[in-house]
């Protein structure tokens, strides 16, 4: 049989690649975790109709399903065929398929509340580090398995919340050494916009176009724009709210000053002008409290531009960019206003972020950040030099280990320099040589593989010294 | 929309179980990587021709399968129901399905031993943590979806790796306060035993009978045997070889006096004797030397009933059964000859152990072996009085926190009623209030939910106060 190969879009991980993603998880589960956020899992699979209908058409198509198991059961097998053919119709089908695999922790954390409501301390904090899997086309940075990290508040609208998070971010990142910006904008300023352009109902046209503008240009944004029925003056409202330039304090006091006033006289209804200016209002007013809680900080962000695709969203939105490298964004989230109304639980509004694992292993790994510490392989190798000191060897290795030492003796009895080999591919830094001659003198021999050195040590004092060595 | 449920046999964990679990695999990693283990991942999806036939008829259809996607494009739909018909048909078609999820860690390993044995150092010493998945009938302490925790040495036909593989499972168990027995058996006496009984090829039919003897006793495994086809006189010699008793020394010595001589006698061809012997004294002799490096260990034992289900075990086998609780096995192993002969690579050999963590879990919990300190959640909770004194807890709260104290701020600012029910809920034990009146005078109140004590501290030592608190 020919070497099998691994489904597209996925990957294996060795240990190099594990260590450094554990270190990623560990830094944002700690930050969590003293954040007062609690650990949930839930399966990998869920019942096909909690997944579907919860990420639009092109999210169903996606899905993962698992075919049920014991269709050639004689008697299933009669209406299976008839069933199968509505999956070829594009339809789902519990008869063949009620499952499938998870394709974001936000609908399994939505059931898992729907669910336990009646049990949780509200506001409930939870954090979540699971894969996801979806069916998209694999490419440079797209797999089809990849894990997520979410941190999210429901049943709180305290904007304390989102300095909460922001803060996570924050801890995180400068934690990870990766300098990131933190982006805000406000789902209710996107929503002001969209009313002085005609409208509630264009908002998601405008926010699907102007959240392209660092791909595609303002040139390009325009066009899709006119596409989408916006008419010149609108366009030219759009491009106004894009071109606010400045610091935090100067783009929400130039966002209010020109952009409402030009809004309102190029409307007629006085009321509609009102409803702009309490949601603009309202959103500038939100992201202000957010940034008096960092007066120092440089990386947050007010950026116009950012919409986040999801329409669930609808207070402030977040999303992380990191520095000196294009990799576009590295984390994002948001508040919404409902959580488990899909499931029939209503009123849970709440707020979440995300950790892109994937791209910040990445980041980290073009801009060389990982620690030489993250690789933690065994530290010193015992020769065996057969069986006479193969016990030794293996109870000095005990004292090794209960010391917290990553130490092995090599399993079999053969070549220096096949055991010299091994130590080199496994990078172990230290090897120890006991055979009959050390057994006899009590004196071991030491070596450094790095620098050639050689050093000998009684027998006894062997796991103060490699205790020392190690540091 | 009612509430969704979960899949069958699957689980949600929530914050306890998590903590609790990942307990568990701290340990076992920790011991795992101390003994120069390297952790490996692999996707939860295979191509289901690197899993089919590999767990036999049975394994075959646990496997969960997952359905292709796009089979409702026009260009596929043609055929995909004549495909379809073979899937009914009870055989495998890449059309529909051509991936399925892992069913264990071992057969995703070999294949990426098979891929990679270029590249990787030998002997290759991996552990691998992650669920698998069964579409096994669920029943109480099965689940479909459950983790496996494997260590395997592959390249090395050395005993030392057995030592150090049960050193392993006494280290893990030890460090979690589980009183274990390690049973062994090894196979080769297993073959010889069969040999005794008419041929290598009853090896299969007598390890599946007395592998239940635990379970359905002696006389039904009689009957099996009978069933099979054993003789009465083969039926005694297995009976001789179960009844053997004593010491771990004293079994082994028992075997080879009384069996072997027994079965030599009973036998005709002196040739096929001398294959008996052979195989029994390679047994024997590896017993041997593995509890030669434990001459102080009683939780070893010679189990001869031992034989583990899986037919791919060739040398010494491992099972793990606690003491004071009646579980079954919580761990299992053993020696194999060709790992990866499937996919193209022989003469890779290896051996290998599995921690049971669901078990472990459940043992731990009926024997209270958990230590408190497992649950960490919220130390402290700042009390929300509003607006003007939310800024300094705020500050605070990131001093608490960069100490590495777990702590939150009440988002909402409420009655205290409802913050002391959060707190509460939460089994946060300190409470800390800052109002105007304290922020005022600098002092901070603290008080202990447990005790109902309340005390007092300056705004600047609070840090210290609560480090102290929390020792």
């Amino acid at each position: 049989m020919s070497k099998p190969g691994l489904p597209q879009g996925t990957r294996d991980f060795g240990s190099e690649t594990v260590h450094k993603r554990q270190f990623i998880f560990q830094i944002i589960r700690k930050v969590f975790e003293l954040s007062g956020f609690e650990p949930l899992e839930t399966p990998a699979m869920e019942n096909l109709e909690t997944l579907l209908g919860k990420y639009g058409e092109e999210g169903d198509k996606l899905l993962f399903k698992i075919l049920n198991n014991g269709l050639d059961h004689a008697s299933k097998k009669d209406t299976a065929l008839a069933e199968f053919e509505k999956i070829l119709a594009g339809k789902n089908n519990k008869h063949i398929t009620g499952r499938a695999l998870r394709y974001d922790l936000t609908i399994p954390f939505a059931r898992y509340v729907a669910t336990h409501h009646n049990e949780l301390a509200f506001p409930f904090k939870r954090y979540q580090i699971q894969p996801v899997w979806r069916a998209d086309r694999p490419q440079k940075g797209r797999y089809r398995e990849f894990f997520q990290c979410d941190a999210d508040v429901v049943g709180s609208r305290s904007l304390l919340n989102e300095v909460e998070l922001t803060q996570i971010y924050l801890d995180v990142f400068r934690q990870l050494n990766i300098e990131v910006e933190v982006h805000i904008n406000h789902r209710k300023i996107l929503a002001g916009l969209a009313m002085a352009c005609g409208g509630a109902d264009k908002l998601i046209s405008i926010t699907t176009a102007i959240d392209k503008l660092d791909k595609i240009g303002l040139d390009k944004v325009k066009m899709e724009l006119a596409e989408k029925g916006l008419g010149v003056k609108e366009i030219s409202i759009v491009q106004a709210y894009l071109a606010i330039q400045g610091t935090n304090e100067e783009k929400l006091e130039q966002l209010k000053r020109s952009f409402v006033y030009q809004s309102i006289q190029a409307l007629a209804s006085p009321d509609s002008n009102d409803k702009i200016d309490r949601s603009l209002e309202q959103g500038i007013q939100d992201i202000r409290y957010l940034l008096s809680f960092f007066p120092a900080s440089e990386n947050i962000v007010v950026d116009l531009s950012l919409a986040r695709g999801l329409n669930y969203y609808t207070g402030i939105i977040f999303e992380i960019r990191a520095r000196h490298i294009s990799m576009g964004s590295i984390g994002g989230g948001g508040r919404y206003d409902d959580l488990t109304g899909l499931f029939g639980v209503p009123d849970i509004p709440g707020v979440g972020i995300s950790f892109g694992v994937d791209r910040i292993y990445d980041v980290m790994e073009e801009l060389k950040l990982f620690p030489a510490t993250v690789q933690h392989s065994t530290e010193f190798l015992f020769f065996n030099l057969g069986l006479e000191t193969v016990s030794t060897c293996f109870e000095l290795l005990q004292q090794f280990r209960s010391a917290g030492i990553r130490s092995e003796l090599y399993p079999e009895q053969t070549k220096f320099d096949r055991q010299f080999k091994y130590a080199e591919k496994k990078k172990i830094p230290f090897i120890i040589i006991i055979g009959t001659e050390e057994l006899k003198t009590g004196i071991a021999k030491i070596k450094n593989l790095e620098t050639g050195v050689q050093e000998e040590c009684g027998l006894g004092e062997l796991v103060l010294y490699a205790e020392k060595l190690n540091r």
